[in-house]
């Protein structure tokens, strides 16, 4: 096949096509974020995420029956051994929740028997099992950092409601179940970002889904990626009022930074899940009684475009962390969760693209991922260092 | 900078040079691996393991004063707290042990004040904190699992002895400490092998070095990759006997499979590193009493060699899993710590990556590692699938 020719080196990889994939496409120039098929917009206003795992894992949206039965799956899957839960509380209450769920899934390969097989059905199974424990791992966490109980999961509650009802201990408010439900179909896949590439260059050596699935985590726990939407709260509460948005932006501006949440690696235009986003975050704050982030976004979103059209004559856009960071605000979870809810919601994509990795052909695709680097450290010979002995070094 | 043209989707990037490097040039071409400038032939002659951490870590060679600083710094960094020791002993003894390294990693951050520290001093002090406590970790996991004490570091060893000491829970033989150190050596580094990249990728998001070298573990646990010197034993122990090892080269070409060991991806000549484990691997089987895994060995080697010239017309060269495998098996090492051994090998090697990965240039590198792919599934309609409700499916 005839390839266009990209600079690959120190570029990282931007624009160079590594893979084709059948998981999701995004189209940035239009805006448009495809699972399998089907816009993220349609899927947000009227699938659950239990679809969406089904659409990821089995390639299609599920029929009533396929969903009762993803359903009870994940419902089966969501506890978490004893063990588990006596090795978290072993780590420091103020580890990072990122360093928790990166530690927590290889363990959880510890007590899965299937850990290890390379059966395709196995897989997928096992990716259901992260799917349905990492969120209790995370709730788990939560509970223990502050010195709480874990509650165990109610199988009488979908994925988004338990979830919250394992975090905060009791039954949460409908809106947010909803809103919640939203955030993790918006948040489950986006092609061979940075946690993705992680996870399926790990598969690629014919490791398993927990090693993938931790390796993403580990991607995903940088501030260039996951952390961006801790990166816009902490900008929000930096500016903290209204009437000092302006203020902000020129000050940003004057000093050649960026605002945090406007502009994307891939979009050319909003990106679609931001205008899902920004309606739950405003609903939410008027349900926590306090709109102000909410209104710090919008007056922020409208004055920073308009200010970066003025000041540079470039249109800048909207990204999904911008409007996450308030709705989760709002919702009362902590900052340093925001990456980690990210993770619970990606890993419907991540484990999806691992299957994809390892299974896509007749058999385990037997090209590794293995770059080639150029080497510009000196040689001190001819060739290479004549060797000195440590005597006379 | 002109470069060449390279395809590279689903290649697994073989060929493609996504980055310059100082660390480490692999000339595959002379079968000469090159840390830092000097040839690890060497380096393995004369060098130590912690010569190496220094030279890959502060690319230098270190003077006498300097050698003694690192090994001081080292020895300093070897214990592991004991919430980890208690956190491994909620595994169960079946886990695997690269499981346990990966979930340890991040689970060292818990209890590193500097683990979010993104200055590159602390990068480097992370890096040795790394290197020492990743042997501790692996010996302790081997004394859990076996219903045995963890033994506590010992300072007035060095790192190999110490090892191999915490592993056995008994002084070592000083001709195996000398093996193992070389091994130490040989395995440090790499350049951008899967696991590295991994790492690199994981450094790239600004994340930091537990959640990169974690990663880097996951990638080095499949069988492609950290796995190949166990598939080496495997097979050594499947022929079983010096006189069926033609029978078994016969079979293997029959059936149109690969000798494990021999073929590399990137030399084409015996890998430099072979040559030196391979009188290692008699000398210790000679230790040990059995030198039948060493005999199987080099006949496999000369016989595999002129079997694949005779019968395919191409010449095979022998890497660097082909001798390790019955060194570490003469040494008694458990063959599902094969793995685990080249990974407190290779952080090294890792962690040198990631300082190169985040502090190479004046500011941390703004380009996260964030590839392009090509979405080949369907679309249902003429842009995208049209929805279809859960009641119409």
């Amino acid at each position: 096949m005839q390839e266009e020719c990209k600079p690959t080196m120190n570029t990282g990889l931007r624009g160079v096509t590594v893979a084709s994939t059948k998981v999701s496409d995004v189209i940035g120039a239009e805006g448009k974020l495809i699972y399998r098929g089907y816009l993220v917009t349609d899927l947000a206003a009227r699938t659950s995420f239990e679809e969406v795992v089904h659409l990821l894992l089995h390639e299609k949206l599920p029929d009533k029956e396929e969903l009762e039965h993803i359903k009870q799956q994940l419902t089966a899957e969501r506890h978490i051994p004893g063990a588990l839960i006596d090795a978290l509380k072993t780590c420091p209450s103020d580890s990072l929740p990122m360093d928790i769920l990166q530690a927590a899934v290889p363990m959880l390969a510890n007590h899965d028997p299937e850990a290890a097989d390379q059966n395709k059905e196995a897989a997928v199974r096992k990716a259901v099992r992260l799917i349905a424990k990492l969120a209790t791992v995370l709730a788990a966490w939560e509970r223990i950092r502050t010195g709480k109980t874990p509650v165990s999961p109610d199988p009488a509650m979908d994925h988004a409601e338990n979830f919250l009802y394992m975090l905060f201990g009791e039954k949460p408010d409908s809106d947010l179940v909803h809103f919640f439900d939203v955030a993790l179909v918006l948040h489950a896949e986006h092609s061979f970002n940075a946690s993705t590439f992680a996870a399926r260059e790990v598969a690629s050596t014919r490791a398993h889904m927990y090693a993938a699935v931790s390796a993403a985590i580990g991607s995903l726990s940088g501030e260039l990626h996951g952390g961006a939407n801790v990166r816009v709260m902490q900008m929000l509460k930096e500016i903290d009022t209204v009437d000092r948005v302006k203020a902000y932006i020129n000050t940003v501006l004057d000093e050649g930074r960026l605002i945090m949440g406007l502009g994307h690696a891939v979009y050319q235009t909003d990106d679609p899940r931001a205008h899902i986003l920004a309606p739950m975050a405003k609903r939410a704050g008027e349900l926590a009684g306090e709109t102000k982030w909410y209104d710090i976004s919008t007056v922020l979103e409208k004055e920073g475009k308009a200010a970066f059209k003025a000041r540079k004559g470039i249109d800048i856009y909207v990204n999904v962390d911008f409007y996450s960071a308030s709705l989760y605000y709002a919702m009362g979870i902590a900052l340093d969760l925001f990456s980690p809810l990210f993770a619970i919601s990606r890993v419907a994509g991540w484990t999806a693209h691992v299957i994809e990795e390892q299974y896509a052909g007749a058999a385990p695709k037997p090209t590794l991922y293995r770059p080639q680097s150029k080497y510009v450290g000196e040689y001190c010979g001819p060739d290479e260092c004549r060797f000195v002995p440590l005597d006379e070094r």
